[in-house]
């Protein structure tokens, strides 16, 4: 009798949960991005997703063609004041150094050895590409993931003095889900490396493993005792940055995209790919103007530096888009 | 009056039109796979897919994990008695012989446009690479995917006298849509070039660009006068063949697929990856022995050579087709 009248009680309550759950889809519906305030850049990307999404518009798009790219770093999580992969790197020198005593006077180790960012900015891309070589090669596929998951359970931004997995945008993740409500297939386009990016994507935007596209090393196919393996060599396969992010795109995804999300001049040449095929397209700009919530940064910055872009947005049409206004929120809640 | 008449006549019509077609759907649904006899084969392919899709059963798959790679020459369409593609190089260099008068003295090209094959064969890796540059780059990508459908619209097979794009296997159009389906994603994984293989995989197999991985040669962002171009280079960028396709599939696709489709040696890795990952695989070997209604070869054939595979299926337990008699046709009606 009691059971039965707890089920009686209990059903009115899930019909309640479930009118709400309805009532805020709805909501969600009429209202999208909430993230967002009102204002021009988030009524360009209601238009565009709107009329590309309605039947019988102009500038509707079929669902296959529906193409969004989204670069990473600066775009939809933080990349001051170094590229959190390079922040990577540099905890893994640490990790390997007592394997590796000559780092301690070797160059770029060295430097990364003692957090001088300055140093390791002076070694060069070659420093850099060595720094990476040598904590991101050796090792399985598997193995690598593994280490990046285990270190980024621990590693905290320096002055943001959170995981790093807490510095995605919450504006950009409701835009990814916005846009696959649309019914677009959302890509990450990212200069960062591919596997490093890949054990990230899924958990906190949503995007499956083959939907990322990124820089990457070669890797061999081996069998071993335990069974076949990728073993990721040290040498570099393919850089996914400004000119060659459209090449990566051809080559990944094989159709030109109708939609692009960048922060950077390292995203030029994808926008202009994008917003140059025939129909309406979209190309949106993040510009990092809020020194308060996040960074601010573009013309005179090394990394994610923000100026042909920022010139050239106005007469191509691009979006760009001010943290500091356009953004109700900048950090997403931890997933 | 008369308007309305035809109006409720034709409305039973219509009916009797839907209830047939959904019918239809249901015995599809009921029995799956109608190109295939009942036998081993077809009972190992849906015991799995059934399995995989089962909620709760214990080799049930989350759907994001459903991924099934494809081999295309020989496992989805003919590839005797030489790959398409390599056709179409041949046809190319007919069409592009009188802006190079040298070719007619100069091998591959000679054997080419006298349509030797022994003497092609007999050039080596290293002469039909020469042919695939000469006649695949030097366009941009728009131009080449062109020439690629102008000549699939003409091009004829020379012994089965249809165009090529009929030779598409029936039973493995079934089987990829059967998967997909049951929600697996389907990916294409083929020895043969990425470029050439997009202008048909949508079309024919229902698998677009996005999903189909391949061999490659490197390509170039370019911005001309009538706006910015992919440009196909005399470079070669990635041969996924053999144990380059489990590379390919783990930088294009990032996970480990559960199911893998192929036909001969060069696609040994890509099963030995496939079905070596944790859980229930399964993995297939399309045995051409209809000399028939297609092609009968295995372990001496030049083209489509399977010896170690057909060796090692009984112990890894690799379901091995008969095209004679596990399927019930052979080719697949035009699309």
């Amino acid at each position: 009798m009691r059971e039965r009248r707890d089920g009686v009680r209990r059903a009115p309550g899930r019909v309640v949960a479930a009118l709400a759950a309805a009532l805020v889809a709805a909501a969600t519906a009429a209202q999208p991005l909430p993230s967002w305030n009102d204002g021009p850049a988030k009524r360009a990307i209601v238009q565009f997703v709107t009329d590309a999404t309605t039947p019988g518009h102009p500038a509707f798009v079929p669902a296959a063609e529906r193409i969004a790219v989204f670069d990473n770093d600066g775009a939809l999580w933080s990349e001051q004041p170094m590229y959190f992969q390079l922040a990577f790197a540099i905890d893994r020198v640490r990790a390997l150094a007592p394997a590796h005593p000559e780092w301690k006077d070797t160059q770029p180790f060295k430097a990364a050895l003692e957090g001088d960012v300055k140093a390791l900015a002076a070694s060069g891309e070659r420093g850099l590409l060595e720094l990476v070589m040598a904590t991101h090669a050796g090792i399985t596929s598997d193995e690598f993931a593994l280490v990046v998951r285990e270190w980024a359970e621990t590693a905290r931004h320096p002055t943001l003095r959170r995981p790093y997995t807490e510095l995605t945008y919450a504006p950009m993740r409701e835009l990814l889900e916005y846009l696959r409500a649309g019914g677009f297939k959302t890509y990450i386009v990212s200069g960062g490396g591919v596997e490093f990016l890949r054990v990230f994507a899924e958990k906190l935007y949503g995007v499956p493993p083959e939907q990322v596209v990124g820089s990457s090393i070669k890797t061999r196919y081996e069998v071993r005792d335990g069974g076949p393996v990728i073993v990721r060599l040290p040498e570099i396969d393919f850089i996914d940055d400004k000119a060659g992010k459209p090449v990566g795109i051809h080559k990944f995804i094989g159709r030109r995209p109708i939609a692009a999300f960048g922060n950077s001049d390292g995203d030029f040449e994808m926008l202009e790919w994008t917003t140059s095929g025939p129909g309406r397209r979209l190309g949106l700009i993040v510009r990092h103007d809020d020194e308060a919530r996040e960074f601010a940064y573009d013309r005179a910055s090394a990394i994610g530096r923000l100026d042909r872009a920022l010139d050239e947005a106005g007469r191509r049409g691009w979006v760009v888009v001010s943290m500091k206004t356009d953004w109700r929120v900048v950090f997403a809640p931890p997933r």
